[in-house]
């Protein structure tokens, strides 16, 4: 019976696997992937059987139980099995359903962790999450409705930190902003949303809070071009997430603080 | 002049660094690390000029100011200048604050992403960090005093997410058991405390909320053995870090569950 490694394939660029990650890869026997893991993380494991088993935001995805088995399956045939899942496994990856029905299986396994969006979105922003004197909290959220009927709360319920982060939020992005503006949240506050980060296909949208909230008006014909895509996009809302600058200028003048970074937009 | 990479050194073993962070230590010029990184990194750089500036929990530490000018300097006199950060730049790190003095002195530089402990952690228990139906939102937060006379809120305010995670918390973990306690969380929330995450030192402690908060009376002579070391501790809580069978024979019984698994307590 084999050992299964469920590993954290990291935002996007392969290079931004971990070490333990790649060496595993290249010495699988099978791969078992998310439909969203990159062609180039692939590539570090040609000797591997690749198998995609979901999950693709609002298209096709295998059931969380289908995977389940394919996973147990695998491990019954190969030695070293692999399950490569976007991001870090732990968050948001729905790692627990698939550790249960391995344990149950009394197969070993193996979890390497991966950078997560938030993490590769803020070195590529080159903002600190955190900040002295300005943010000592994070929180990452998703409001994401699962494909198989989990309830969505409504109103949308933020947790509270002084950065927030929210994955997988284009649908809920616009409601979001104006929630926060109306729980008592600064208009000015700076966002960033970014989609397939850390890839050479990373786009980046910087504007206020106040900014975000209003594009609930727009038209199918024109609206703002982060709301076609069908990528995950990632939401990051803060103080920290100023620019250097603005911060400096604006220092014990918040309301007034405009942010005008938009050399990354695009 | 040369160019600055902030690289996050992550959790503690040298193979969960990424790939590109590993190439890149290997083509520095000169590395400028915490006194926090692991023996086992700094051997992926043996070309390298190595020099350690700060920071230590609660021992000597080299000052920001210091550390900025540093990598000023250190980029004005080599081509691939190495700032090695312990888990990932943009959290906790005062990454900002070097990255300022880069912009102000013109300065060219990368960011590359690291693993964070909690991410580490989750892996080495077994757990999620989310968990569908539990946990959609995590909030990660210290309460650490900066050297350099930070105020410290009192009491110390929690954000409020579903699974919490603290930095830096071994003086503040018991205060935090107890607000939290205190502001209505229940009581055999499950806890687990971790130190020297992913080395061969690590160490943890699984409990409840309750448990945690009761450990205030505790003498020097008896005090739990968590409470007498000098490395970070980390210190995560919440429902979705509960043993899976636990949480399933509790399914509707929540003030009820246990958490038994001790298994890797030291």
């Amino acid at each position: 019976m084999g050992k299964v490694y469920l590993i954290g394939a990291g935002p996007g660029a392969a290079d931004l696997i971990t070490v333990r990650g790649a060496k595993l890869l290249a010495q699988a026997d099978v791969v078992l992937h998310d439909a969203l893991v990159e062609p180039e993380l692939l590539a570090l494991c040609p000797q591997a059987k690749r198998i995609a088993v979901g999950k693709r935001c609002g298209k096709l995805s295998t059931s969380q139980r289908f995977i389940n088995k394919r996973l147990v399956d695998a491990a019954y045939q190969h030695t070293t099995v692999v399950r490569l899942k976007g991001g870090d496994p732990m968050l948001f990856g729905r790692a627990d359903e698939e550790l249960a029905a391995l344990e149950d299986a009394g197969i070993a396994y193996e979890i390497i962790p991966g950078i997560t969006a938030a993490q590769a979105g803020a070195a590529s922003l080159g903002r600190s999450l955190t900040l002295r004197g300005v943010a000592r909290s994070i929180a990452f959220v998703t409001h994401a409705k699962a494909k198989d009927g989990e309830a969505q709360e409504s109103p949308l319920a933020s947790p509270s930190a002084d950065t927030l982060v929210y994955y997988m939020a284009r649908a809920h992005a616009v409601e979001i902003a104006q929630n926060l503006i109306n729980s008592g949240h600064k208009r000015s506050t700076p966002v960033h949303l970014l989609e397939s980060i850390s890839t050479s296909r990373e786009r980046t949208w910087s504007m206020t809070l106040d900014e975000l909230a209003d594009q609930s008006n727009s038209t199918e014909s024109n609206r703002n071009d982060w709301q076609t895509s069908d990528q995950p996009l990632l939401v990051l809302i803060g103080d920290a997430l100023a620019q250097r600058a603005g911060r400096e200028i604006n220092n014990g003048a918040q309301d007034r603080l405009i942010l005008t970074d938009r050399r990354r937009s695009a």
